[in-house]
């Protein structure tokens, strides 16, 4: 946070210092990514302070892309996508878990549907211990975050959900850190718009994301937070 | 929701009937799972009220399991743990995903730690498409969601996060609504409580449920959400 916000509560330093980003950005990029965590942790006043944001960002005409990666099974999911993909307000897209398959996605996708709007589903992350556990192997060598993004791709390719663009509304969050896995992913969801984290503070670099980029050099976003946000502590940018 | 409830606003209605749940089962039950999506759903006003039960459910003398279900690289995983798993109030535990493996799990953990508090990570969810992604099989036929569980075992059993009653505070998602698996599980996670959700409005039968509990009949615990609170609609609890 730069000092002269630090005479201010938490929520209201934030609050000031994430519209000082949207209008800093606003003209320059086309999408905003804010991180839901770090306003949650200031409980009810930092969720008001999220929904005030988001508005914010779309009024200066970003596509808001809500991080918020929800997921449950589809009862509760229902709840999650009205509370962020209804078709009044709210962000654009956002961010969701793919761990409980097709059911749990459903209503994440019925909703972005009805209203026009779009999900990532988390296919690859970004940080060191994704392979770990995204890396689980089958007999003939496909990697589990493959099966993932099979699965992303048939459900998303579903009739009604494909725009005239020829994108999905179904997209996938693909980390810029492992570009190999990039162009693997690439192929087997040619139709999914791609969210690509990890460019800037996880050390990838631009040269990472192009393998996240289609035939056409189009379908993804990429992601940079915290290398923008935290501009203002670099020297030069100060 | 009952009747005399519908003239209230929204989270009103939620909050007196949340606060009935928690008044009616204090004393006969050892813990409640409170779902944060219903709530999430009415914004900040939503995650208020959700707080406010937290509370008042720990002031009944509930152990409370936020069934929040967050995950997130480390950097964000911090704050969500910062809301959920400080010190001072709050609840018992949460559950999280475990997608982004251990550098992700690793603020959720210490959190956990430092405050004497408990998360159980999602291995096994009881929804019907939970097997489409989680049964994912290797050459020697392991399940994906028994990487999973190795993972969590590992992870877990670290020192100083296994208590004097010989569990870890790092416990698992077991879905009662596959009793096979959940025998799996057990072997491989002998130091894990598992959170068993599934019984009830998911079809688990109490039989089902047992399979999670380890040789010395104790190690888990059982959820019945829709069953108990939609219960006043039942002719016979009415």
């Amino acid at each position: 946070m730069p000092e002269e916000l630090a005479s201010l509560d938490a929520v209201a330093a934030i609050e000031r210092f994430s519209l000082a980003v949207v209008e800093a950005v606003a003209g320059i990029v086309p999408a905003v990514k804010p991180q839901i965590a770090c306003f949650e942790r200031y409980g009810a006043e930092g969720i008001g302070c999220y929904h005030r944001v988001v508005a914010a960002a779309r009024e200066a005409g970003l596509i808001v892309i809500a991080d918020v990666k929800r997921g449950d099974i589809g009862s509760s999911a229902a709840h999650y996508a009205a509370a962020y993909l209804g078709a009044k307000g709210g962000p654009d897209a956002i961010t969701v878990s793919g761990y409980f398959g097709a059911d749990g996605l459903a209503p994440f996708i019925d909703a972005a549907r009805d209203a026009g709007k779009g999900i990532f589903v988390l296919v690859r992350t970004s940080n060191p211990s994704a392979k770990d556990i995204q890396d689980f192997s089958d007999v003939r060598g496909k990697l589990f975050f493959e099966r993932m993004a099979a699965a992303v791709a048939e459900i998303g390719d579903a009739e009604g959900l494909v725009g005239q663009a020829g994108y999905s509304c179904v997209g996938a969050v693909v980390g810029a850190t492992y570009p190999d896995e990039a162009r693997t992913l690439r192929k087997l969801m040619p139709r999914q718009l791609f969210l690509v984290p990890g460019y800037g503070a996880q050390g990838a670099s631009a040269n990472d994301c192009a393998a996240s980029f289609d035939q056409t050099g189009r379908g993804a976003i990429v992601n940079a937070s915290r290398s923008v946000i935290y501009a203002f502590a670099d020297q030069q940018y100060a």
